[in-house]
């Protein structure tokens, strides 16, 4: 299994085509897993924007407020707006916003960025990233999987790793339910979220910052004989965490 | 960046000299990050046992028979007993068991596993995984670097993926606060948990059941100009899941 970053790829702008810049600077083949940081397709979907685009709700500035007093930091009631606006819940409001975008992950402040925005003040996630993935996969003149990644943080355990958010031509998951181990017990819950491990894999050569490499290649990985599945979030009723979240924020 | 796998490792036994097995079958060089999956130190440290060994205490069989009755499957009170003795905190009880391990790592039934066990009935975690990423390390006859890895499941996401719990010879996260994005503004917490994301990638290779290989090898990749920061499990003050988590359980 190889991992290797596509040097060339210019600051993207609005419109741009991204596959393009990708084929101009590399030679793919079929099976290759392209992967590609959220920021440069939601710059290519016009996703970089400014605060004063957002009127704050009251609720905007009774969260920014709040966050304000607990944190001693001065907190922009129309990020609070532009965040709110992304999501379809709120998770918890304090000491972070936690909450659910529309398409269905579960991250700090809806994913809005506000490094690496150009000469914009925030890049939004794209709308769809799935269907963005989906349109990305087509303009490839070879068949290749997309997968959409950006970084987020965890419970329990410090630092942000790299994550799917949209996907396409690939299973989210390796489903080992009914497999067998070596000496022929079955194997307990395996449900492997593959789509992750390579968003984690890739990210860590994309790095942050200004050296930043936004599109990473895997050739060369056997997927393997599994079904295929396509659940990457979880439902509220499968997620015991969300519900306590919930219990405490109420 | 290459990652591959280490063929050719036997069953491994109590006593086992890991280092050795990988060197006969491989030929390392410097800088090599090598990955090993805690089944195998386990076993090579004599942590596959029976649950015969285990008396439970009134407080696992009152577990046991609460899981029982929500899950409608019969719970072995032994199994929630050498749950509770590999554990320093018991998070959640119900519907599955979460804690925290002596060594700190947060996970369903303390990480004890009931699949790839051999002859036993269950397999324990390493006591203290990072003091044997350590042994290990110095047993190698080039500068490596050790992880020790296990699968977790998380919140919000399905399917379970690649984390280190132990580790030797590299540092835990990439710490890019005080960076700067392309046009120069600071970049806002950035601290990229390269162990995770380093585990996640080799358990692409390392699969799971009979097909196992449980050594994999993360060669050519820069680690880049960062200070080390060695902090991997959340200190409970900076975990606010793990906070409502508690509210909720209690």
């Amino acid at each position: 299994m190889e991992l290797f970053t596509v040097e060339g790829i210019p600051e993207i702008r609005p419109g741009d085509n991204i596959p393009s810049h990708v084929e101009k600077n590399i030679d793919l083949i079929d099976g290759d897993i392209i992967l590609i940081a959220s920021t440069i397709i939601s710059k290519s979907e016009g996703r970089a924007t400014n605060l004063s685009n957002f009127t704050p709700s009251k609720r905007a500035e009774s969260i920014a407020k709040s966050l304000e007093s607990l944190t001693g930091k001065s907190k922009d009631p129309r990020f609070a707006q532009a965040i709110l606006d992304e999501s379809s819940e709120v998770l918890i409001e304090s000491p972070f916003i936690l909450c659910r975008t529309h398409f269905g992950h579960i991250c700090v402040n809806a994913g809005i960025d506000r490094s690496n925005t150009g000469s914009h003040d925030i890049l939004l996630l794209p709308i769809d990233p799935s269907h963005s993935a989906m349109g990305l996969k087509k303009q490839f003149s070879t068949d290749v999987s997309v997968i959409i990644t950006d970084t987020c943080g965890r419970p329990f355990r410090y630092g942000q790793v790299g994550v799917a958010i949209g996907w396409a031509g690939i299973s989210a998951h390796r489903d080992w339910r009914g497999k067998h181990d070596l000496i022929g017990h079955e194997l307990e819950v395996t449900v492997q979220c593959i789509l992750d491990e390579l968003a984690s894999a890739a990210n860590l050569l994309m790095g942050e910052g200004d050296g930043g490499t936004p599109v990473v290649i895997v050739r060369n990985w056997d997927f393997g004989p599994f079904p295929e599945n396509q659940d990457l979030f979880r439902k509220p009723e499968d997620d015991v965490v969300r519900k306590a979240l919930r219990r405490w924020a109420s």
